[in-house]
């Protein structure tokens, strides 16, 4: 079973509007940590085997903001848990094809 | 001044876990609209010149989904409302390209 | 018919971690516009008849951010907009109720 | 270091509108974890010491509606992780003090 997790990071207090380095921050740490992973102008989709390695991914995304400056992070997060069909990012790409 | 507002609508009460249909709907007001839009598995993504038009938007497409059965509707939305710069989906595709 | 609107403001860029002074801005906003509002944590809950005032209420708040040197502003939305019953903040407070 | 996550449960296809023993099973799964709480109209504040323990915390819920027959659940979540000062659910009720 495969939970679809949509996360989207906000920076506050860092004195730039611009957030884009910390948008590559957020995709380098979870390529460094295996994570499939579909980029988009919204969110970021995640596909999470176990949905329990989720508090741990934010964590390790806001080590890394923090280590770049940061001093509070607000992370926007859907997760998306469906149980009676697998679910999945290509799924979710072939329902938005238009 | 444009402004970026992510959308996400989740039908409540249907009695189908599957909402694809009416992810097509809303994709179907927003042309009819001619709303400029980025579909995306998280959410998606809207330009709009004025955000007093955001309420209309989210109306027409409640009707449609009332149309279609639906009863409640909760719909998620994040506005990227950036003064300093112009902003638009085209900036967001340049960041997310990796 | 009511929609419950929650809002949650995130000012990007300003420089500093604290954002209690435009949570008071935005409540400032909502009672100059006569907007019943409760206040929360999380999000602040408005009632509103017609959803078509959303897009001015973010504007007028976005405008009130600015005139306080804010550049950008992120504002994360939840409609609940339920049709086969009358909703109302009083109802969701007496769900809540423990 | 604390963080305040809010989050916000959303039943997918259940058949009824109504959304508030799905509230209530919320309260219960989080009373049991004894996870302190604030409960609003627009989501409910947790207070947790170790961000970890947040993917567990979205499981046991969405196993507890998932008894109930709930066969997709959409989670809303905002994490709030303040590195510079103490964050707590008192000090965010103190902010909203009217």
């Amino acid at each position: 079973m495969k939970y679809l997790v949509d996360i989207s990071v906000e920076p506050i207090g860092t004195g730039s509007t611009s957030i884009s380095s910390y948008v590559k921050a957020v995709y380098e740490v979870l390529k460094a940590k295996g994570v499939k992973f579909y980029p988009a102008p919204s969110m970021t989709t995640l596909e999470l085997d176990n949905i329990e390695d989720l508090g741990k991914i934010i964590k390790e995304i806001d080590n890394k903001l923090t280590d770049m400056g940061v001093k509070r992070i607000v992370t926007i997060i859907k997760v998306d848990d469906r149980r009676d069909k697998e679910n999945s990012i290509d799924h979710k790409l072939d329902v938005i094809k238009m």
